[in-house]
């Protein structure tokens, strides 16, 4: 790969020779202007190149734009005055990231393979007058003999059915599918299929979240993934969040076509896998889904009604495997579906799917996992105790409630810098299009650039002399224009307003309010976490130093940060694989103290203290500088 | 009640003001001719009252019509001497019934009142902001500190779809009904109900034969029948058997027809039984039901075509508890039906329910167990072991194959004596209208008359020396005229014909060769038996003499027969009423060893041995006397 080196701050980095210089400066720091966010239109991303070669967009006056401009050998370049910065500005670091968890810890918690769903192969002696026990009496009695020894199981009375031709048509060589359920001496005979379908065994995981789905096709045999799927959640149609989607469900069949909506959802990523796959329903031995408790009352169809009043109560929160076919679910009758267990009306089996995902359960380190999504959910332990909350943070992060917030898709700001004297922004779009609007990366990038520029102050209000064309009042409140409508999509400057900033701190400081509440509870401080895990995508593309700036992660050595990427569907996965992992779902489930923060004195003290950047008390984030400091 | 002596027997009975002097004369062994059936159109049964009053319907020569004469007083009447027999035909006691089991013994046998669902009251504490766990934890956590301590269980996820509003509608007062299993570990939350609904605790026991259904409805908390129905099977449409059935069923949707046909009949009896005593569906905590293997099969709409065929296998023989919905039949969801084990294709949930509901399993008196209905089976055995057959007895004792054969309704000839010297019949119909054909007693009673008078021979052929003009050669060999068409209901003479007869010898030949066979298989013979009881409605009726005279029952003291009416239908009330009967039941079909006769080379021998009236050795037959002797 090519080495680049950028003038005058002399930071190099080595690039693939299809990544563009504004992207190779923004990893190494290197303040470049840049207002369309790569999409090639606002010629503001001029760079000079002092030695090398490279391909790309030439500028008449000899600059190349950084946007799109490429290296083709090592190379040396030169940002120009206007985007150069001071020393000072420079000390900033590349992008402080979060390790993966998965490929630092994942193997260190493994279950067993041990699916739910077992398939054993058969040959019974075929009938005679001397032998003329009914169909499933003989079946019983080779199982009894033989893998079954001594269990007893029921049987699903769909099996007889089948079950006469299924033994006659193979030559009484039959595969059986036997369910275990909680409770290890409970057998159930789900299924018998003709021949040796031993290596029919397939199952899929969910992690249905409030605004995507995601679905892994697995291998029961092999305990491989064969693929995956996500798309989103079609209920958003009925409202962005599980609060709205609960007042739709209260009126006329609302919860009936909720409960359609999801399951046609799944049943379009099931066939997905199995077309891609080449596979067929009859493949499939189980499904397991992590949800939240909403999600998880949706996709059953149960009544939220009581869900969303005080005091949140749910109808359940542990549920038996069900039939996926009473659901909606396009699969056969023997499929059941194992559901996560919730905790409670806003910590659900998304979190506990996680938790055992993660395997924060199996470590002795004091570990705070936390779900920054459309809620805002943390969980607080170890392998002995664990304290959990949700935060009712909103969907901030995720764009809602942001003036021109959007979903991470192309087109959206997910990284910015601002140039600490003029206060220009270096805006990077995914997939390098005209800006549409912002991500959540995008919003943290700027709160904290914003904040660490001086362009903000500690309460969230834009300072008013700095003489910038780009801090001005708008319709709510000042906004600081991030692209001009000349080089946005829309045709529209997309701005960033107090308003927005007001959301976003009120959001952060609810996650960082429930983080010191449940700390607090079982008498510890934030020294004291060994480690924090960050669950969901969000956490994979997370500028530690940012969100640390901004108050949204506690201020701790970065290397005690991780992202575990999706975890509930890690977990629904483990559990796909291992009833162990399954039945440790449940256990966790019921050793989690929920903390109903809504309630809690403590928490509305610690949140009014967290209404500022980054914090009330500025011991708690020691290494955070800013201009206003 | 008034005194009838019938000179010249100089036999007194005592009978009550309604009954008429014929069936006066029947009961104490007194022939009168009567060929009418007691319709009082043949005028034959002609008698003369010498003192006394009577009334009814006096004839022109001053004899009286003693099928329409009734006793006002004592009295005494001569039979004419038309009807005159010698002194030593007359020695025939009145009529030896066999002792009702229930009325003896019923008490005998008796379960703890423990049905498979139990209702629980409780009242649940209200959520609050402190206490909101799910409505189903809960629940729980209400059952576990009270009467299901330690004791885990499952719940039926349709319980979840009525919780919410069941615990709010009352108060926080709700009735739970928990399902035991099999296995007493293992229990099921099926339903919650709001407010205290104990004393609403109905279940209906089912006995499905193939040619009647009884249903009784039971109350669970008194452990009384409150009411009781029953109705033709209406499969009966499609074929009189269950071969026939069997062979309807494999053609289209054969199988379904049938399905619905006996669901629809189950709904019939429920809503009787329900409407009838002003109770509701919602009231029914299980259904319990004893069939043949057939109807059971049909009854799940399960494939018989391998139950058909050699070697007979039924696709199971014992089978899970149902939810009665899944199967048409109108109950709420969680209402399940529990089916009587079956032990093989012929020896159905019937027998076993039959063999439990007369306590067989709990005696230990060497006990022959008869059901002669459609099909005949039998058990030998006691509270130690157990042997069972079918016999392909064919319904002739039921009508079936018999030329004017008929089930027994009105019109149907229920009794016949035979003169022995005029063979002159005295003949009684139910309900004493023109007879229409000869039932199950009538047809007894005829062969019984026909052979000890001397009318037949050993080998069931007419004796054509005898010089009565109801002795003729018929379409189907020789034929003895019972009612002339003058006095019957179809304008046709009622005949019994030689080829009835070689049926009825067929018959009774497989039942007794089959009590031979089993008793031989232990080694022991009929001397060795201490009792033999007669299920299903058949032995209520059965003159025991003449039952044995044509060696259909075994020459045993009279005093050792029991008929116990609808067993199965007592077996699956004490399932309703009891866990342990039901249990029983599965103890009882593993404990039961089934001997095949059709594949039986002893059964052929004795089978052969048994085509004679009563059986080619006279020696096993010893108190039969007969004018061929």
């Amino acid at each position: 790969m090519p080495k680049v080196t950028f003038l005058p701050a002399n930071s190099t980095i080595e690039i693939p020779q299809d990544e563009n210089l504004l992207k190779a400066a923004m990893q190494i720091g290197v303040h470049v202007n840049a207002s369309c966010g790569g999409a090639g239109v606002c010629n503001k991303c001029r760079i000079f190149v002092e030695s090398g070669e490279v391909k790309g967009e030439e500028l008449p006056d000899g600059g190349w734009k950084a946007c799109a401009t490429f290296p083709l050998t090592d190379c040396t370049v030169r940002v120009p005055v206007e985007s150069e910065m001071d020393r000072k500005a420079l000390a900033r670091p590349g992008a402080s990231k979060p390790v993966s968890w998965i490929s630092t810890h994942g193997a260190s918690v493994k279950w067993r393979l041990h699916p739910a769903v077992s398939k054993i192969k058969l040959n019974l002696p075929e009938p005679s007058l001397q032998d003329h026990e009914s169909d499933l009496s003989r079946l019983r009695r080779e199982l009894g003999q033989g893998p079954l020894q001594g269990i007893s199981f029921d049987v699903d009375s769909q099996v007889l059915y089948t079950l006469p031709d299924a033994l006659r048509t193979s030559g009484w060589e039959v595969t059986a599918s036997i369910m275990e359920g909680k409770r290890a001496e409970v057998r159930r005979l789900i299924r018998v299929e003709p021949g040796d379908r031993l290596s029919h065994h397939l199952a899929i995981a969910f992690d249905i979240g409030t605004t995507t789905v995601s679905a892994q096709l697995l291998d029961l045999t092999s305990e491989k993934i064969v693929d995956e799927r996500s798309n989103y959640n079609p209920q958003v149609s009925y409202g962005e969040d599980v609060i709205s989607r609960m007042e739709f469900a209260k009126s006329g069949d609302g919860l009936l076509v909720l409960q359609e909506k999801i399951a046609s959802c799944l049943n379009g990523l099931i066939n997905e896998l199995l077309d891609a796959n080449s596979v067929s329903s009859d493949d499939l031995s189980l499904i397991t889904i992590a949800a939240n408790t909403v999600m998880t009352h949706f996709l059953l169809g149960l009544e939220t009604r009581f869900l969303r009043a005080q005091p949140y109560v749910p109808v359940a929160s542990r549920f038996m495997p069900v039939r996926a076919a009473e659901f909606g679910i396009k699969v056969p009758e023997h499929v059941r579906i194992f559901l996560a267990p919730c905790v409670a009306s806003y910590v659900g089996g998304d979190i506990v799917a996680g938790v055992v995902g993660v395997g924060l359960n199996h470590q002795p380190e004091l570990t705070l996992f936390i779900d920054i999504g459309t809620n805002g959910e943390i969980v607080l332990g170890n392998q002995d105790w664990m304290a959990c909350a949700a935060c009712s943070a909103g969907p901030a992060f995720e764009g809602g409630g942001i003036k021109h917030g959007m979903r991470a898709t192309t087109g959206a700001v997910e990284v910015v810098h601002i140039h600490p004297e003029t206060f220009e922004p270096m805006v990077l779009t995914i997939g390098g299009k005209k800006a549409k609007g912002i991500c959540g990366s995008g919003i943290i990038s700027l709160l904290a650039g914003l904040f660490t520029s001086g362009a903000l102050d500690q309460q969230g209000k834009f300072k008013r002399d700095l003489g910038s064309d780009r801090i001005r009042p708008g319709s709510d409140g000042y906004e600081y224009v991030v692209v001009e409508k000349a080089s946005s999509a829309t045709g529209q400057d997309i701005v960033f307003t107090e308003a927005d900033v007001e959301n976003l701190i009120r959001a952060k400081g609810a996650m960082f309010a429930g983080y010191l509440t449940l700390l607090e509870s079982v008498g510890m401080g934030i020294e004291d976490l060994d480690r924090v895990i960050l669950a969901g995508n969000f956490g994979s593309y997370l500028d530690l130093d940012q969100a640390i700036t901004i108050g949204l992660l506690p201020d701790l050595p970065r290397e005690k940060f991780y992202f575990a990427g999706n975890s509930s569907l890690i977990g629904a996965r483990a559990a796909a694989f291992s009833l162990h992992a399954f039945a440790e779902m449940n256990e966790v489930s019921k050793m989690m103290t929920h903390f109903d923060l809504s309630d809690n004195p403590q928490f509305m003290d610690h949140y009014v203290s967290c209404l500022f950047l980054p914090h009330t008390d500025r011991n708690l984030f020691p290494s955070v500088e800013f201009a206003g400091a």
